[in-house]
């Protein structure tokens, strides 16, 4: 089985999906990888394997791999007898943020007819946008906190009681958010996040709340990952976070109550089925007197979440194997047949 | 200014687009059209002008036109003396249904860096999913009927009180829409519905409830077309509502009071703004006892509603120089040379 990486894409997030591929180098060992890199101006690389260090993108030295064109079936590189097609089998899409997790790459693969590991482009824009993740959530009686939405125009007035916490409506990784404790605050961490985005949510901060992150996929069976409750800093910085979309060591499972795992499983179960299908997402959750609330979802999370379970190469191996298919469509020109016969034209 | 007029693509709805795509050759003479089709099987062919008449694809001709690549920047033809570019300002997403209307076109422009009208990928999704819709109109305080929502594998059962409508979640064009009336009609019902997607909605079917169609887009101005009270059949069967595609001609507005008017353009405008801009839609309210409510936002309506403008072509040049553009990103690999520099490694 042969696995195309797409990595980088146009995104605030391009780093640290390089991370991320870099690391699949060493959670997928033992199966073919085939590392196709997209470069912030949206060209296709195919890059060899030794040369899959952060340094080959940072210092521009990846412009000298081959460069590659997605068509009908898949990636071919050009050459000078012709193209030749790029043998792959499925392409993990592990770009974070724009490009990867909007829906265009899945647009793309589904277009194109490329068997693909990503969340379909429904999925994409049910969980990129925030405050889609609200409206989907309810519809599935899944709590959210609640919130806020300011736009780049409106008025800089908000109603939740302080601490809050302000967040770009369409970006991960933590880029562009803030906790503002003070009224003085909230002025520059408005500006902040309108840098990223037109559209922000605010929510009020929770002292003391637990959070819990809840990874898998559905292949012929559900293949959970442990929950894990992350390390508590207030929250990472984006320095940090990248250095988190580096994590291959096992964590441990976070000390909880039957009752409330299994709600976080079940939660994490209808967020995931029929939307999420052909993709592996994490879930984050806040657990409150017992209640759970979902924070966000990460269509593609940092390394795919790999530190969370026993098997992640045996699972990326099933589910390569479950992948959803488009319904096929057949044009007969049965209308226009039918119009034409009517009108007696040809 | 030359627009590209994409039509065609893997949809049901395949056909009438090559109608809408012939009607575009009359209502926009004047404007320099490249034909660019996409067949079932989603190759893109260039067609020329002589060739736009339905016979060109109902009898298979369309493949002796030249095919076409998409690239960075924009199509190309390829040939003995290496890709020669299409030479286009704009591209116009023609395309009703799948491809067109999911988001796959507009992620691919987008990706490409191909200015282009149409929904972009977020207002696809909110838009082709007549249940997101519904979440989204919401949110912005415009009303819609109660349903119910079924999916493939739930009871069918409904508690909604008979007559009903049952519609896809994400079809246009009537594609598998029914109105029950008798209990014992509902199964066949569904199974024709479910015969183009998982999820279905049951709505109340209203007898006597008044429709009224509002189209426009937002340029350097508001562009709202006249209000039109469509033709009332209980409901358009796919052969009528095909040749609805090919309209061409003017139609008077709808006989309403000042105040119905400008709850429906307040409505539209709430619709497409900001979610909608680059594109020009069409939305269908009901009206009933002096409430609007959005029946449906057809995010690419059939031959892009010209028979209800004024001025159609001029408004199309207007919007081709008010089109949205993506927030540049620019990556500095700041990230990864400051953690080299922190691990001692290039």
């Amino acid at each position: 089985m042969r696995i195309a990486i797409i990595f980088g894409g146009s995104s605030f997030e391009h780093e640290i999906s390089i991370v991320s591929a870099i690391t699949m180098q060493k959670v997928l060992k033992g199966t073919e990888l085939v590392n196709i890199f997209v470069s912030s101006d949206r060209e296709f690389f195919l890059i060899d394997a030794k040369d899959m260090k952060s340094s080959t993108f940072s210092s521009g030295a990846y412009e000298k791999s081959k460069r590659l064109q997605l068509q009908k079936g898949g990636f071919v590189a050009g050459g000078m007898f012709g193209d030749k097609k790029i043998d792959i089998d499925t392409a993990l899409n592990l770009i974070h943020g724009r490009d990867g997790e909007d829906g265009k790459i899945a647009g793309l693969f589904e277009f194109y007819g490329i068997s693909y590991i990503s969340p379909r482009a429904e999925a994409c824009a049910m969980s990129y946008n925030k405050l889609y993740t609200k409206f989907f959530a309810k519809s599935i009686g899944v709590k959210t906190l609640p919130y806020e939405l300011l736009s780049k125009n409106s008025e800089r007035k908000i109603t939740t009681v302080l601490p809050v916490i302000v967040k770009p409506a369409r970006l991960g990784s933590s880029i562009g958010v803030s906790i503002v404790k003070e009224p003085s605050e909230l002025d520059y961490a408005l500006d902040v996040a309108f840098e990223f985005d037109t559209d922000v949510l605010i929510e009020p901060f929770m002292e003391g709340i637990k959070e819990y992150n809840q990874a898998g996929c559905l292949t012929d069976r559900w293949e959970l990952s442990i929950i894990e409750e992350p390390q508590k800093a207030e929250f990472l910085d984006f320095e940090k976070k990248y250095m988190d979309f580096s994590r291959d060591g096992k964590v441990t499972s976070a000390e909880i109550s039957p009752d409330i795992a299994s709600k976080i499983q079940e939660s994490f179960k209808a967020i995931y089925d029929p939307l999420f299908k052909g993709s592996l997402i994490r879930c984050d959750f806040f657990e409150q007197n017992g209640e759970i609330y979902l924070n966000e979802i990460n269509p593609i999370p940092g390394s795919m979440a790999n530190y969370l379970f026993e098997d992640f190469r045996g699972m990326i191996g099933r589910l390569v194997k479950h992948l959803p298919h488009e319904q096929k469509i057949t044009i007969d020109y049965r209308y226009i047949h039918s119009i034409q016969s009517a009108k007696g034209k040809v």
